[in-house]
């Protein structure tokens, strides 16, 4: 099978291909991109020497078209377009927002405009998702944020044990903002400091972290979402908060979460007393999870660790594209990371 | 005036000679530790070249008398033993934790055995403590996460505007661990990593924040917090949020901060829309704050950023001694920081 | 074929492991370490979930006997008595520096006591060695400063364009100095500083470094050799100059180096303009080198970036083991690194 | 005495006001840049909040006249259009390149275009070069590789016990490369990497270290210059080799040094067996230096640390101002720096 990568020459696009080039099922086909088309994917990627000397094409349904798989790596609004012009049995798996949400009205409070659709979402751990992406010809990635968070609570939720008043406040690294060069992401800037942004319920993943954990809980979830940026390019931290529902013991808790990973191929539940770092898990495609009781505030903890590029993005991609190709779904995906 | 500085080839002894150093009333004395007692002191400070050639003492109470001031930066426990051999009229400054709590079941749950006392607690800016600290000879500095979280939120519960269930996600840099060598601190393990620890309600700051906030709420506040360390050397960011109060608008949120910032040379209400980082505050005596109202998750969330050496350890320690010795409140303390 | 690691608990040790997880030739059997023995590996490398209940054996020749290959990650001077009880039928791949150097005045003037000896060397880049290497079966794995440093300089000492007065400067990231907590590798420390150590000649990689330059050069070639740390975990940027031959001209410089790396499946020229960074090869077994000729300084500048645990350790030993056991040279083995 | 800053948004602006804010004796008078104009300073230094509501003015003679000092920290090319404006009695502290060259040639070649002249040279630790500054009106501060090659090296060439064939390989923080958002100096790229760039003696800063050496030596002398990016925001490690000269034993080459720092307040030769670590310098205008005779290779190695931002720029552009005003040298300047 042969996959195109559209945006090739951005972060996402760079971990795509790493994952791709060991990937035995998927051979790569098309690399396009906006303004780097033309130059070479050893400007952009030179830790990527198997592909060094490909050029880069224009993202047009053209250069698209003809592939088994289509790995969409856009900014958002641009993806609508682009599956239009592609048939319909050729898989597309969107690593961008436009298809991700429900509710039109998120969409527009948070993205503005009108809403594009709704793809099935790419997060095969959900409860009952695994079955959806086995049929599907178009995924929506989730957000890197809303990977962590949901894979850190969903276990609290399905079993009851968590009430629906979250407080996440997540740590990620700088590659998850992107490579177009604004200056507060300047290395200079960056090193040696953690700092807040979109803070107060504006990020755009809080209403995807809510449809998430509101359908595992079978009732409205609400989420105070504060994001930070780390001094580190690759990784994500979600420290996840909510009230401890009646029963939520730690024996209940930590049965729940045995559960809920205990045919996951890439959630990991660490043993008692160990805690998520970000380093358990650069450059692979496992999650790593933690619950406590806080039994004095009354809530539970639970924190979960991924690589926002891997399982946060390319890796989640890869690994719904092997659902929906009928592959192994563990197919050319790292479990074991690259530390220290 | 002359002070003596017992632990001072740690990294809270480091800041406080390089304040110190700095302060034009205050002479630096005898400087003094345990298994570093005959070391030269650029062995451990090379940044502090002015005091490379002078030779550690040990730790006693024959070193550290005769002088107008002794900081101590000891482990927990020791700072009882040594105060009691030094004269009621030396202010002693503590940075350690031994006596920040007034409940004795605190100490008991969070750090064991029998509560060493309390001390005036060294926060000027929480309402009423100035005039506290004027008159103290003994006082306790108060611990680097509850500074940040503590200006993060007095604003809020002072004003009425914040309900008493708390959650706080900090990070901090590595310098808060210390400077013993321990594995998981290594910078091989620390880079690029962002990792949780001390989580469920078992980190010994947790009683103190408590007990900050609660004296400003006038109604027992509960904290639930998780501490996280984050590859930087010096800073803390600590987000935390709590129920918006009947109230709470954004104007009346603002107000409050204002009105709680107007008169701090410390404190800083940072411009509506722009989110502390700590990279604001490294090396000066400066803490940042912000607050917002999310009105969909029913939160305010405030955000302070300090340096944890410096507001956090030893500025907030000679702000305090500042101020009981008659000196005005700022000399010798930096308010501007450095970077990038 | 089943490959025992003893060491399996250091930074060398888990980078074998990692490849060795990905190796489709060779299965994983004892893990085994001195004062970790006993313990989980997962406490030691929770980025490889994999293996992380595997349970670490002591060190013993009883352990580490009936496996086809023994990796050896010691401290110095462990290896030549483990090797001594192990049978010559078995490919023993030591990562340590016993066996590297040929004249036993350098090893005890720079490691001091009885010289354990020389083993086939293994670095298959080296005009000629990969013979050697096909029917080896005790091996030394380079140091990882020598393997950059050779890999840049001997494409031009083959082809005469250096003088043999080589100078080389370079930045190791802190996974070089091993996983042995010590105050100067703390977080804090290294975080924010690049430093200079083992300055002067005293480096113990300079005689090996010599060994394998005046090898090429087929007359002595001395280094002045200077290391420094750097705030990364991983990685080595070596700067490597050397008087300009006649006939050093740029395009016999770059015809040289071109030569040089036609085949190799490790060793990659960058294009032209184009210069380390050693974000290039983080977590691959290539390296990458650039030649430039200073005509003002009338000296060449060669410049290699390595991942130091990688092509510089496991990956070096790995690939050398293919080569003994009569695999392919890249049997398992990342030429695609892992960025940003 | 007041000073105007022009390009006060850069990172050299930024720590031109950090240090003038603790000048007792200069008064911060207009804040100009280009671009930036009209925009808050604390948009640009929010770690500066003694300045945050300083409205930026343009740069043009108008605000920047009527100051006693004005220090230029523009693009190349602009100083001599502004300097010809100001009257003569105005001081002129440019911390461009465009008048340190002494020889028009070597402008042409590095920089290009006709030589806009030579100013004096703003390295009062250059033999007699204190006297100049001291009765100059305008003042070309180095550059801040150049100020660390200079002082790690004019010891050794002043006592004749270096040859003039100088390696240097040197480690920049990212600061130095300016605060323009470019791909390269994003933190995705830089962080967890060190690079070389500028290689085969096109680096701008070579012709001023030959410049300064040539001076100290008495006879040309040529550097093979290498630079590297480290992952660090601020701070330069310089790595300088020169064969030894006859004569060149050790307690030769300490006595040289010791006798070149004993007045100089901004020079420190560390304790033997220290190396220096550019974390010693954060914040601070000292230069840490250390050297070392590889007997074996031939070479002596000294090597320099600074904060490049301050001693390499500010710092060093301050220091020379307060010659030339007549102030005491130190005034204003930190000796000790901010560690850990």
């Amino acid at each position: 099978m042969r996959a195109a990568i559209a945006g090739a020459s951005g972060y996402a696009g760079g971990e795509l291909l790493r994952l791709l080039l060991g990937h035995p099922a998927i051979e790569i086909g098309a690399l396009t991109a906006g303004s780097s088309a033309g130059t070479r994917l050893g400007d952009h990627h030179p830790h990527l020497p198997a592909l060094a000397d490909r050029v880069i094409e224009e993202t047009t349904p053209e250069t698209l078209r003809g592939h088994d798989i289509v790995f969409l790596a856009l900014p958002h609004g641009q993806s609508a377009a682009i599956a239009a012009e592609l048939g319909e049995d050729t898989l597309i798996v969107d690593c961008g927002a436009d298809f991700r949400l429900k509710r039109a009205e998120d969409w527009t409070r948070f993205y503005g405009g009108p809403h594009p659709g709704t793809w099935p979402y790419g997060l095969p751990e959900l409860p009952g998702q695994r079955a959806v992406l086995r049929t599907a010809r178009r995924i929506a990635v989730p957000g890197c944020y809303p990977t962590a968070v949901t894979l850190a609570l969903f276990p609290a939720f399905a079993a009851g044990l968590a009430e629906p008043d979250v407080v996440v406040v997540a740590a990620s690294g700088t590659s998850g903002a992107g490579r177009a060069p604004k200056p507060h992401l300047l290395g200079s800037e960056v090193m040696g400091s953690v700092s807040a942004y979109g803070v107060g319920g504006v990020h755009r993943h809080t209403p995807e972290m809510e449809q998430n954990l509101s359908a595992v809980a079978g009732t409205p979830v609400r989420v105070s979402f504060t994001p930070t940026l780390a001094p580190m390019s690759r990784g994500i931290l979600a420290t996840c908060t909510a009230p401890a529902a009646p029963g939520a013991t730690p024996a209940a808790l930590r049965e729940a979460y045995q559960a809920a990973v205990k045919d996951e191929p890439f959630l990991r539940l660490l043993p008692e007393g160990v805690w998520p770092a970000t380093a358990m898990t650069v450059g692979s495609n496992t999650a790593v999870v933690q619950v406590a009781l806080d039994e004095r505030a009354g809530r539970i903890v639970a924190i979960a660790a991924i690589d926002n590029l891997t399982k946060g993005t390319a890796g989640g991609a890869v690994q719904s594209a092997n659902l929906a190709l009928g592959l192994p779904e563990e197919l050319g995906l790292p479990t074991n990371g690259v530390a220290p």
